[in-house]
């Protein structure tokens, strides 16, 4: 099965789900966009040549990362997508936009605090969590159909 | 041609583009989610019984919403999303990135500070603008073929 | 917008959704499957001729209520399936499970005995009621915003 | 080829085909929603926290179970349906619809007394049997083009 | 109700067919290929030049053919196909198999001579019959729910 | 019948082709890019503000276009593509290769010295002619069937 | 690369084809419907029961077939269909119908006789040949790039 | 990951980037037409026989051409474009829009000279390159999010 990871890149949670995975000796793999924050807001010009325009070179660089963000979900079977404190993370809503509308099975990872602005978020999904662990084990459900103890 | 006006709803945004494209006496129609707030929140539970939890009572409500914006975002040309001054807006970047998965033509619609908070969304659209007259200017060019003078 | 009534044959369901969006004045079109329990069961043989083996008897009729219950379905914008108090009904779920499948909203109505057995059609539904006034209350809502008093 | 699995889980019917199959020789790859009914019921409140209401309870694990079953039958050249003795079965005539929509290859398995009720079902599948060692018979015939002595 | 009538065009079918519509009241719409056959065959050349070899002679007619044909099946809710009693016919099978791999609800018209010979094409329909007429009582059901007295 | 008149902008062809339908009495509707060169060029930065970067200045206006290329191709039914004597036009291969792509019934026209350059575009094609007049005539055929005299 | 051999089942030539792909080295797979005569007309019977109506008899056949022939043209690049000299070989027109709807490349193989009968058929084809071994020849050039000598 | 390169056949810059795929250790796989030009013009005419006219040389040729470029862009994640200094290069750009069709990932590569004649297949591209080492540098960023010291 295919996982992918989409959303905040501040904390650990990517690599929580996938140490988690592999534990539970889950038949899954996984792929997120690139988490470097800077190699990500940057690799437009790196590659491509220096803008004057700071849009441009968003713009740039916001395609670059489009070629793999997409591949990525259109791959998948679940989309997982992780809201954390911080920033807009429109991207994160956009991508789960994204995968509803390719009627990805989506699972949605955010704090209480967020629960009524991701209202519409939420209601796309199959489920909706708090934390990583319960990440790993509905996978460990769909794939094995274990529940925890 | 059929437009669908997603996002921001406090302001007037929707009613200058109405507007605008009435003086212009363009053939379009135009479609958008319900813009009153509380009849927005509240639907699900008004309908369909109360629930004790937050989260039921907002997901019962953002379900029957979804009957209305995805038919709009579907059978639109055009999807106009406006991101503006207040608020997580993730709604608006959900819609963004459904729009953008069924190919439909996506127009932007934001100020200059969200800019670098918005680079993927703008990345997948066709344009990107900062006023609704300018979203006229588009609508009347892609129709008539005429520019502003 | 067009609305498919799907299940139950055996009560007046359709026509109190029917009467009570036309006395809303909704903007709504109808499709339904045929209703005459007798012709639907026979409707095979009486056109092609009649079959020793049951099988086959309903196997023609029930390819002919395709033809209609296919379309309806393709064309509609939002599908309401109806399970009654009686029988198997099984129709009823396949029509659910056709609709979620082409991605089109699903309003599921029936009575709290069912609510077990249903949960998985519930859970592919954006809306899920007992009554046919609801059904009204919700088209009023996705169509004009405006929510009962 | 990819066999889905759906519908009766009190007997062992699934065994049966698996157990056929493997006994043929036959290159098939099998897929099934989870059958353990506790597990079934409860995995949505097991990892997401507990419901006070019923309808809740069922819908969080109806989801979960969503994410297996949808991923399995898209998955699947071939959509084996089994309606049982007991219970309303309503998942498994959604699945079939579900399976019929993606145009997927139906074989339907029931008993003799349940053929007027599930016509509807039988019309959209390639092959009605009583059986699981005719299901076997297929795929054997399907796969290699022989047929039983 | 939109209708494609394809296949035989060395007899009155079309005509009876459209005929008891008709006389039916029916709300249907009826699409065909072009039934003049020396303008289908010579058609390609007539307009854009002559050809030497008898292949690309047909193979512009057949082309231009299948603007009209293409569209017309793509179009329809229902492809009705005519075999008749002369010729290879092999387009008429051709469009059945279009029309099936589509999705359309395919009706097939033949006499009991060609049975055996189109049983994988008879396989795909929802309805086979031997007489217009039968079709007009198909369609007066699927529209009116009405069967023959 | 839609058809969309892609490619060159610097001769009468649309014209000749548009009246030639009206003559004809043809009951179709056409559909064409804004073939105002300098309009087609400068509309980005017209209504979104100018650029410095040349590239950036003919993006934003591509991008624009594209809104009302994209629709008419989506839209039509027949896509006639015409390459002229001048200039690269590689947008025409550009949308010839879209329309192909999406199935759409593509007609090709130029002259016969551009014959071996566009050889994998006349592939594509159901029907490659030098003169307006001939897709008059093709379409009057498809339409009704009748052949110059 | 994926192949599926449609069609004639009365002379070797899917066995020339498959060697010639053999002896050239070609990294493709080949798949075809049940090629023996007797068991692909009596498959359904013999699996599911006795029938009195020959029309049922090879209906249940055909349905059974249609397992393995939709799942081949499914999966293939390339469909290969031949028609032979004998019968009506309407199922080798169909399949070409179908795998023509679903885009795949069509390579049409027959003698000189049946041009005429065959031109819709063969309009929708990316090659003609009349010899298997032109086959293999056109399988090398795609594969290798090379030409035969 | 699966790259087409579409386009120029007179250059090495195939080769180039092949080759620093390589060097990166980057797990993708390559693409492409049959780049020997005198085999691609004739492949038509030396497997199904001499043609007169040189337009059906060319399409019997141009036709064999297509099962191997289609099938090399509907596989592919990335489709690389690249369009040189000389001839018209309408297959280039066809390829273009027929990628752009499918949602591929568009990389276009050319010079300078060519930017305001490609501003339409720039306008669909998610990178826009002049150097085939610049590619190279985009799929290792893609594929391992590292940028170029």
């Amino acid at each position: 099965m295919k996982i992918y990871l989409s959303g905040e890149i501040h904390s650990n949670w990517r690599q929580d789900i996938m140490d988690g995975a592999k534990t539970a000796g889950l038949a899954v793999e996984f792929f997120a966009p690139v988490t470097d924050h800077a190699a990500s807001d940057d690799c437009g010009v790196a590659i491509m040549g220096a803008e004057d325009d700071k849009f441009w070179h968003d713009n740039k660089g916001a395609k670059l990362n489009a070629i793999r963000t997409r591949k990525g979900i259109e791959d998948a079977d679940i989309v997982v997508v992780r809201f954390g404190e911080k920033y807009k993370q429109w991207n994160a809503a956009f991508d789960a936009g994204y995968a509803a509308a390719l009627g990805k099975s989506l699972i949605v990872l955010h704090g209480a605090d967020h629960q009524h602005a991701l209202k519409e978020v939420d209601a796309a999904a199959l489920a909706v969590v708090e934390q990583p662990a319960q990440v790993v084990e509905i996978l460990t459900y769909v794939l094995n159909g274990t529940l925890p103890k």
